[in-house]
């Protein structure tokens, strides 16, 4: 066949499974959202809509690949955290890094007018990502505490910050010199005190993040099981050990799933002992 | 400060550099791009306004890599090459794979209405990607010409098979049949005899796929270099070594650069010889 | 400096941490250990001076690393279990992998001609090594089970095929025709009416294989703790997180160790719940 | 079988390959070879047993690995040059690095009494290993010359060094501060003009390095080629692309070669210029 005396070039490419037994997190982040939300006149501090269209977007992908079971967002970054025992594309680096990002970028593009219909792109916006490792259900606690923190720490600046230079007219280089240094309590009492800001009334959105949290419908006996509203998910479960492909897995179940989105805190046991499944096998 | 006590999960991002002083091949795929062109109903066997949207999306991706200086794409696949010396960021795969991946995405939902104005998306298509390394110049040229013997292979076939089907009035199944185990001159002749097509007719867009290729303008002396169009790039060029990173490079010049669109052979010597640059450092 | 110049080669040296929070078992095996057997004229079908030989390379690499707290040998191969948090070489694999083969083999060579006194070696023998992450403890103790299991198979083969051989007169060409297809219980049926051989009377060491474990001396109360036999070690614990450094935590604390030989059942609980430090931190 | 239950945690082994296509450098290096040179009172600057004892180690390793055509040591360290299209071990890092590292070590531990006959070894000495990949036979020259650059520089220093101490009269804290800040050319006068001695006229082991070259002995025309010493080794050289594995290869040739030990420079192109073989396929 033509062409075959080049097809050894194909040795070239390497094998990158990941490790088995672990838990993915793969984290997408907006690439030069700065320039992004300035050129399409983002609200300040937090823009609703664009955090709708993440949210649609991480909803996309969690519609696309069944065996991931939670994302978190804030700002322009989305984590999605995968079935600890799951063999999508054989664990394949590359193909489930790529394939992700690819799905989330192309849904926040064509999803755009939809939420921000009077803001026309004027270029394409693009995401990286990554994927880590973690090997135990305490360390992926942990990542996720970790984001939700953070969307604490920069919100609770943002939202100072922006008061200051909206409301109190300060430009952004002295909003930034008031902040300079100062502790959580001086921020709540300066929000407070100075634009009648009670920082626990601002929108959970804003100050949690977004959950995106695949949840299990119990099997019911056997008949009438309608598909509702084609937004109920099937997943594959099998009891079988987490190196296995699916295909030597004997007693496989369908299990129903819907996606819930959430605004409420995860760093605290209750969010976690509520939803045992998320880490589990 | 808050979230610091998780911070430590920072600490299983694995580093992942590419292994400096080689070519990276840089592929992405459409991901199920059969089921896109059914429903979005792409004409057979080529649908030039898709063809013309993947090179804009190349050509994107190209403007914002000046490291990428050629790029051959057929079909609903692109691969873009990197100099040899390439450093950008700092040669991480991960960031380097999902970035472009990411922004050919993105162009590629971004400018669909420019090219098929009257078939609105759908729902938003996605491409995988993966990143080849080839340690010799020869094993590069050996990948481009395994991707346009491809192109061809592919494209003989679907000349001859929607002929078949679309004019010849066969059936998808019986069309298959027909062709199975022909070899090129009875396809070339089946062409010509029952359809009066002859194949070197076809568009060379169809038959050798597009190649987008990173020329450089040749420095003038000194004075009004104008910018002309817009489309013109600047590369930094270094004499360094294969791993040294730009800033410790002493001598940098500015080489102004456009991209150019050719369906033409690679596979012989003559592309290769006319453009000595594609493979030096 | 003379050979600045060439410096920038070490660029090419890539990273190559393990995952953090996995435990680490580095496996030694033989290599042609079956020529090394028959050119010394090993004892059928256990040498037991080849295999306290064994023994004393994996205790002297026990020593040099007070990170391994579990080994487990049959054979010409012997496995080691590293802490989940230890921090050796900040967890570069290749240095690890290639120190501990590199000990192991030094002091199998070395110490010989204690074990073989009136056996000169003929030529220099060698292992391969790798190491293979687990990220859970069920995982670490399903690999140990997996390797027992394996010594009891083998040895319960080799065992009658050497007394088919040895006492029944076959050669090994009709002692493996003679086994071929045999279940477990026709074999100790074979060893114990033809050769009146009582597997379990056959020493645990061929039976169950060699297990050495690191066993921690109780802190005692201050003073007079004397360092009596010299082979007992010192372990630095931290409470630290399992990616930090060893630098970083603050209160380490001393603890005195020793080696233990054993050789008995590690596939069921007893083994692990009578020593819960192996399988923690 | 028994045991088959647990066997999937050789799922947990991810295959390792090194890149096709390019040149694998394997570095052995002592560790901790200041303690073992004290313990056995190696002869300053340098020993000239230790050293051949180091060349005995590297041989057995190119007797055992046809597909290195190149070694250079200095001190305690051995770096070893595979042939760029070398599949050795399907080119499986672990196990090539391992299994060279163990047996240079288990040659050095077992000729140690051919070198030091009067010196029993105390304890059993150790290498830690790695492999570095090169793409170009540019980098591959660059490398080596990195090593022997090193070795003049250590080797220059360590001469006047030893010359100030055990001639000279100084203490080693006294004989470093003397020669700190000195240049190469203050170096070659104070040797000449305290102690006589003309640094050319040192040995060129121990200026040079040791060089161990695989050389080839042009096929014979059919008949009598006697083995001759037992020193020559076979090759199988085949002419098939660099990622084949030898049985696809049609055409084996088998080459006679034999190892040559020297002492010159490699820096300059006359080494490489004489010896084209060692940078081709």
């Amino acid at each position: 066949m033509a062409g075959s005396k080049f097809a050894y070039v194909k040795n070239f490419e390497l094998p990158d499974p990941l490790l088995p037994g672990t838990f993915m997190v793969l984290r997408v982040d907006g690439h030069a959202f700065h320039r992004l939300s300035e050129e399409h006149n983002f609200t300040k501090p937090n823009d609703e809509r664009a955090l709708q269209l993440m949210d649609h977007a991480a909803r996309d992908v969690m519609n696309e690949f069944k065996d991931i079971v939670l994302a978190f967002g804030e700002s322009d970054e989305f984590s999605f955290l995968f079935r600890k025992s799951t063999t999508l594309y054989n664990r394949r680096q590359a193909k489930i890094l790529t394939t992700v990002t690819s799905i989330f970028t192309s849904s926040y593009v064509y999803n755009w007018p939809k939420y921000l219909p009077n803001t026309p792109l004027k270029y394409p916006p693009s995401f990286d990502g990554r994927i880590v490792l973690y090997p135990s259900a305490k360390d992926v606690r942990n990542y996720f505490s970790w984001r939700q923190a953070d969307t604490h720490i920069n919100n609770l600046y943002n939202t100072v910050f922006w008061a200051l230079v909206l409301q109190g007219g300060e430009t952004t280089t002295q909003a930034h010199a008031t902040l300079r240094g100062t502790v959580s309590s001086t921020k709540h009492e300066m929000m407070f005190s100075r634009f009648g800001i009670n920082y626990t009334d601002i929108s959970p959105r804003y100050r949690k993040g977004s959950i995106l949290v695949r949840m299990e419908i119990p099997p019911e006996p056997e008949a009438d099981v309608e598909p509702a509203s084609g937004k109920i998910s099937e997943v594959i479960e099998s009891g079988a050990d987490p190196t296995s492909k699916p295909k030597t897995a004997k007693k496989n179940v369908k299990i129903r799933t819907f996606i819930e989105l959430l605004h409420c805190d995860l760093i605290g046991d209750e969010f976690w002992e509520a939803r045992p499944h998320l880490l589990s096998e």
